[in-house]
């Protein structure tokens, strides 16, 4: 049978990627260079996400707040190493007029007096308000989240993974301790873990980030990896303990309850937009998009059949019946989202509609259908099987159905890391691992050295050191490159 | 009486207001000219706003979808009278890098070819996609809705009011005829007049905008004004009728039913986070923030009043018991929002940084309210009393409260407004109700043509012309500055 989307993930996947996406009116690249459009069933997906993760965040005592866009350049260089590290992906607003010029057009006028940068984080801009927030002990900790679009210039865009601009949320908070402060940066790296595995049906791993894969200016790095199913690794969010080097630069200080001045300890974390790329190559096939059900924005759809214009009115009220009854039941605590598609459009075209966009559950309802109380319905990632089943039976299983499904999907995405991640002890195995050719890329569990050496050595073999697990094989080792004896063990893979 | 707000606002309302925004800590100005930080108190408030509109554009068919922050100048040029409205507010973005200079410092560095303007509205950014979505009668409508960031640099920024970065909604839509899309501009404004009633118990006027107010490239503007105490006038939202001006711009065009290609209408409507600063100044009094309940971040603050460590413990479990209760209770089918705060801090301090915020209801619970399963409860608007009540009937009482303080504001919000609206007919009236120092500000509605002198004239006078309110009083007049005999009223007022 002839699938939905070309080229199939096998024959190349970096196409099959795009088409996806284009096919089931998620996003698209816009004019504006590296900026994407985010279609209705794209930010559909965004706001599930936004949804569960903002009442994670919340419940952990952090409370949304809103910070502005433009960053004076100035701000910006009071951390060195962060200016360094986002110099190259800077928009920079220079003016803030247009003016007729002498000879028609307009061009930009009113020149600033310092230039403004579009935020790629804003850390620097966050921490001149915590500067005046903070003063006493009593003000701490600080737990703050904001959702914004932030822009970082890239030369090789692609949807959702890298774009000029994207979405995401970033959480800046406050701590009076070096330990208080790097328990908070673990708790939000579980809650992203959590987030991921329960509803994306994407499984991590958790781990710290070597020192050249740190975010600019922080002490360390956490990082949740995620394998997508050409075996490369997406990092899908981070959480960076960022010591005292920002409370330096921002003059973040409080007076403890001794009565003496002392520098805070802060911390960053933030998910992305680039989920929505994780959600596709974690679980796209060659008919399109699969979506979690606890995610998708229209868990099922219902499809009227109509053959006879004599029925149509009796098919309409019934699914209409139907809808209502499926949106009455629950999935954690959530009631249903089922739709009705009543466009003018032959019923093929429509269900292949609904298949590429990943819509979970399909029920077809023809007259005979309706004359018998029954339905027809396929499960998306079984497109090509339609039970027929007792209806009032389908409503009242109808969340057991959804709730298996998100299981099947993690477990499929559990068997596939576990499947494909291999320990590995020589640099023969090694280099034929991360080959040219290798059939599937995996991820690789190899001893490790902190060491500039090793950073290139990897590089040549076309690997990136993913991460350094929290859960640790404990074993002693000789690491590959350097040889040198070590107990800590490093993630490697190609990644995106 | 002392009062928490200093000025009051008949010493100074314009002071007063600023003052408000800071002691109850909603928002505050940011080193970055023109932009402000939405603290988690204002932010929180916003939260409300966007989740009740939001559930309203989406019952009425909009889809929520995102769109690049940057415009390329080529963009907005294309529709010449949209562009000229806005080129003195334009944030122009010139490089995409920052590189080391010679002397040392970072500056801006590759130059991008063509400018990119910071959106101050999307209208031809969206309309570019819109081109591409609109193909058949099929696509039609095209009901799309954004919540987003735009910049419109402002020379004298007043927080939520006029600041130079805002969060806002910005709907467009695209329809197959004129009055499709005029419907949907009207339809729009009622759920906007809808909205500030019910929730923010803000009474506004409808009404259409004269040719000097329009919306640059609209064919007609309408908007919602509602009255501040001191009787000025604000904007607090529009919705456009662009006819087919964008759609020609933007090339939005669509096959008939008859096969043949047409020309499509377009509408765009939008509300900002300047709805905060209308609620700040319709409800405030002389001791800070009178929150509406059906948007106040917090709905009911249990303080508790703990003099002896003994009884610490059987209060706190008492308040907690409390706030359990009262959220399982229901406002406009939305849980009650109430917490408990356990700061380390003087109650009386307390209490007056809830007065301060707007918290429509605090409960003090120390050990004599416990014993007798009472609680003294003070509602916001009324802050200077403490009533004492059976707890239990407190709680099956408090969403009936709670409605009656929504209902009380926008009665006493009604009242000023009617009590400070007057038909004039002769221009000595009109005179007298602008001047200078005239007592309190008022609406004024009066005979009105449209023309370029009467637009000076009034400026003169300094009043404004805020609409032609679609309720008239349809009385045959004169108008007080052409002579001329008409049949519309407009409303005048002194304007934020």
């Amino acid at each position: 049978m002839k699938n939905a989307i070309s080229p199939t993930r096998n024959e190349n996947f970096s196409d099959w990627y795009q088409q996806v996406i284009i096919q089931s009116k998620m996003a698209e690249n816009s004019p504006v260079r590296g900026c994407m459009v985010i279609r209705p069933w794209g930010y559909g997906i965004w706001e599930q996400i936004q949804r569960e993760l903002d009442k994670k965040i919340k419940d952990t005592g952090h409370s949304n707040a809103y910070f502005p866009l433009l960053i004076p350049l100035s701000f910006l260089q009071k951390e060195a190493e962060h200016v360094e590290g986002f110099a190259k992906e800077c928009a920079v607003v220079t003016h803030h007029r247009l003016e007729k010029s002498t000879d028609g057009p307009l061009v930009p006028a009113g020149t600033l007096e310092e230039p403004l940068i579009i935020r790629p984080t804003s850390e620097t801009v966050i921490g001149a308000s915590f500067s005046r927030w903070v003063q006493s002990y009593r003000d701490l900790p600080l737990l703050i989240n904001q959702w914004a679009n932030v822009l970082r210039w890239e030369m090789r865009p692609r949807i959702f993974l890298r774009s000029s601009e994207f979405l995401w949320q970033e959480g800046h908070t406050v701590h009076a301790t070096h330990d208080e402060a790097l328990v908070e940066t673990l708790k939000m790296l579980d809650i992203y873990e959590r987030f991921t595995t329960e509803h994306l049906a994407i499984p991590v791993i958790k781990g710290e980030k070597c020192s050249w894969e740190r975010f600019p200016g922080a002490v360390s790095t956490y990082t949740i990896e995620a394998m997508m199913q050409d075996g490369k690794a997406l990092q899908a969010g981070t959480s960076h303990f960022l010591g005292q080097n920002f409370a330096q630069s921002s003059d973040i200080r409080f007076v403890n309850k001794e009565g003496i001045k002392e520098l805070a300890w802060t911390t960053s974390w933030g998910v992305s937009t680039r989920l929505i790329g994780a959600m596709i190559m974690a679980h796209g096939d060659d008919d399109g998009l699969v979506l979690p059900p606890l995610v998708a924005p229209t868990q099922v759809v219902i499809i009227p059949i109509v053959r006879n214009e004599q029925n149509a009115d009796a098919i309409h009220d019934y699914c209409k019946k139907l809808q209502k009854q499926i949106c009455r039941k629950k999935l954690k605590g959530q009631n249903l989202r089922a739709s009705v598609d009543w466009r003018d459009m032959n019923s093929g075209e429509k269900k292949w509609y609904h298949i590429k966009r990943g819509v979970p559950v399909r029920i077809e309802i023809g007259i005979k259908e309706l004359e018998q109380n029954m339905v027809s319905y396929s499960i998306r990632n079984n497109s090509k099987t339609t039970l027929k089943f007792d209806a009032e039976n389908f409503v009242n299983n109808i969340s057991k159905t959804l709730n298996a499904l998100q299981k099947d999907m993690l477990e499929m995405a559990q068997k596939k890391l576990s499947d494909n991640t291999t320990m590995v002890t020589t640099l023969g195995e090694f280099k034929e691992r991360f080959k040219q050719n290798a059939k599937l890329n995996a991820f690789v569990l190899a001893p490790f050295t902190e060491d500039e050496n090793v950073e290139k050595a990897i590089g040549e073999l076309g690997a990136t050191v993913r991460c350094i697990p929290l859960k640790q094989p404990g074993i002693s080792a000789t690491c590959l490159f350097t040889g040198r004896k070590t107990n800590t063990w490093a993630l490697y893979a190609k990644s995106y």
